[in-house]
């Protein structure tokens, strides 16, 4: 087992990665104070791990709540079920919530933890790649809104996270996939060598070699770490993760959520901005050719829905988040390995490139 | 114009307390980054303050937003159209929200600011006593549930407060007087002083005289200032701000928010307080009466309302949020002037406190 240490202040907090972490009492016990649990599961995880883990916590008055699947679900009423359950059953606000599931659990149980008597301690058990490699760090939680994705939540950091590599057998491939979009999006930000290495054993990795597992996560939540440390409210470096994200949720809002994965948004989002960023001279075409390559090896799109236009892209992405004072700011690339947050760049210039995608 | 500062680490802010500052512009201009501004407020304070505050901000780009007033408007569902109007209007992250009204609106606006793209800037002008003295200090915010008062919310700090003495002229006497309770709390729980003067000076402060009125907010707000900075999160000692808020609490909540000011269910519960601490031979029956005796030359109500009885009490009570691992804390006085947080009390005690009150 790897620990690896989230430093943000006085919150700081421990990822374990390995195997068959799930079922280890004692690392939960480390990090659970007081005598009530409450875990938030979906229904795909439900049969598959729930009662094993609820069975390894007895000691504790503990309640389950089990949401339905799908990103469509991560909505502010998606949530209440987790403040009727606890309220109905008195659970105090020493309770501590465990986050059994994906992202989308993730993001949810971790608002309705930090909203809940005004915040209780937080737990993540991620069972998905996307969720072990960037979701469960960084204290990013929410859901959406009709209007945009991840509108309303909070910044809210977890006691613990336990990535359970065992977890990940049973996820489907496009899941599976959707996770290495953004495991290789953060060598494009910041880590050459690691998408170097991502480059070299692609194909190890989709096999789910359990060693190049872990490396690649816990390469991924290292870089992932890294950021949030030095900027945990997203005030300034801390976008460079959004890096084909903007276009991203253009694509899932665009389209509604659940429709496409999170990760596969990503990757054409990621193929945009390199597009962008070649427009703009700073990647050379063989730079994006190679991201283009390497996100096709894995079996990711490369392409937006054809359901889209150019014109709806741009709405969408005026509203996102990265906005600031009217201007559209984005992540783009100035080399591999080195993303920027910028708006210095010609608004008429993005059209283009979004425009280039719909020529075909 | 007095200020004071609510030092809380790095999210420290001031609080003007003065006549007309309502428009006194340099005084929002130095807090408000960016062009983008919301006011959040009711329809009850909107016809008398809102165009003219607007008017005075005409150099950002300003919408507005007006709820129902009242606090059964307090809900999850009650802030979506914040949420709503921000998103379908394009504003940003670094928008300011400025929430002008009552401690329903603070309340609100605060936990709406707080989820909005996880976190905008917001500032507070409460225009009611309660708020003045109360709610607005010390960043707590959030909604009801069907099943519990403030039970979804977060810890979020202003970048400052505009408290106007003037905004009072306009409040209604019930209102004005349900503030008092809360200013009488911090004479129980920590300044013994302040109960004092405020037995002596009760006539000028029901007469709204504007000295006395300046002087008994700014003690306030320096009492609660102080309780905040030592335990932000209230894991301790903020829990005494909380006297009379259990039995409070559950009296709103027993007979249907909005029935009941806030000011006056804290009235209430103060005196059921006092008796326990009574009964418990920490306050003598002198004691008790001074506090009703002020209570009941302010006006307020000392009884709890006929269509609850005792095990409502004890039902509503075990839900509050005080409950820590099954054990119903609450806040009580030693003596006058210093209260403590305890679960150290025979739990048939409290019955028979409540059953005493259900005697008549």
């Amino acid at each position: 087992m790897i620990t690896l240490s989230i430093d943000i202040q006085d919150r700081s907090y421990p990822i374990y990665i390995g195997s068959n972490l799930l079922y280890q009492k004692s690392l939960l016990d480390r990090h659970i104070g007081g005598s009530e649990i409450v875990i938030v599961t979906n229904e795909t995880i439900a049969p598959l791990y729930l009662s094993r883990v609820v069975n390894h916590l007895r000691d504790y008055r503990c309640t389950e709540i089990i949401l339905p699947d799908g990103e469509q679900y991560k909505t502010l009423e998606g949530i209440t079920p987790i403040f009727d359950k606890l309220l109905k059953n008195k659970f105090s606000r020493s309770t501590t919530l465990i986050a059994l599931g994906g992202g989308v659990i993730g993001d949810m149980a971790g608002f309705a933890a930090a909203c809940y008597q005004r915040g209780i301690p937080f737990i993540q058990i991620p069972t998905t790649l996307l969720a072990q490699v960037d979701s469960s760090v960084g204290g990013k939680t929410g859901v959406n809104h009709p209007l945009g994705k991840n509108m309303i939540g909070a910044f809210y950091q977890p006691l613990c996270v336990l990535a359970d590599i065992n977890t990940l057998n049973t996820l489907d491939e496009r899941q599976f996939k959707a996770g290495i979009a953004e495991i290789i999006k953060y060598g494009l930000i910041q880590d050459f060598n690691f998408f170097l290495w991502l480059e070299n054993h692609i194909d190890q990795l989709l096999a789910r070699n359990q060693d190049i597992l872990i490396q690649a996560i816990e390469r991924s939540c290292q870089n992932k770490a890294a950021v949030v440390a030095a900027d945990e409210k997203e005030s300034g470096s801390r976008a460079t993760l959004n890096l084909g994200h903007t276009f991203g949720h253009a694509i899932e809002t665009g389209i509604g959520y659940g429709t496409w994965l999170h990760g596969e948004a990503v990757s054409v989002g990621m193929v945009m901005a390199a597009n962008l960023s070649h427009q703009l001279s700073w990647l050379s075409h063989h730079d994006v050719n190679r991201i283009t390559h390497l996100l096709t090896q894995v079996g990711l799109p490369i392409q937006p829905p054809k359901e889209m236009n150019t014109q709806r892209f741009l709405e969408l992405m005026a509203v996102d988040k990265k906005v600031a004072n009217g201007q559209l700011r984005l992540v783009l690339l100035k080399q591999l390995g080195a993303a920027v947050v910028t708006s210095d760049f010609p608004y008429s210039l993005l059209e283009e490139t979004i425009e280039e995608f719909y020529r075909y």
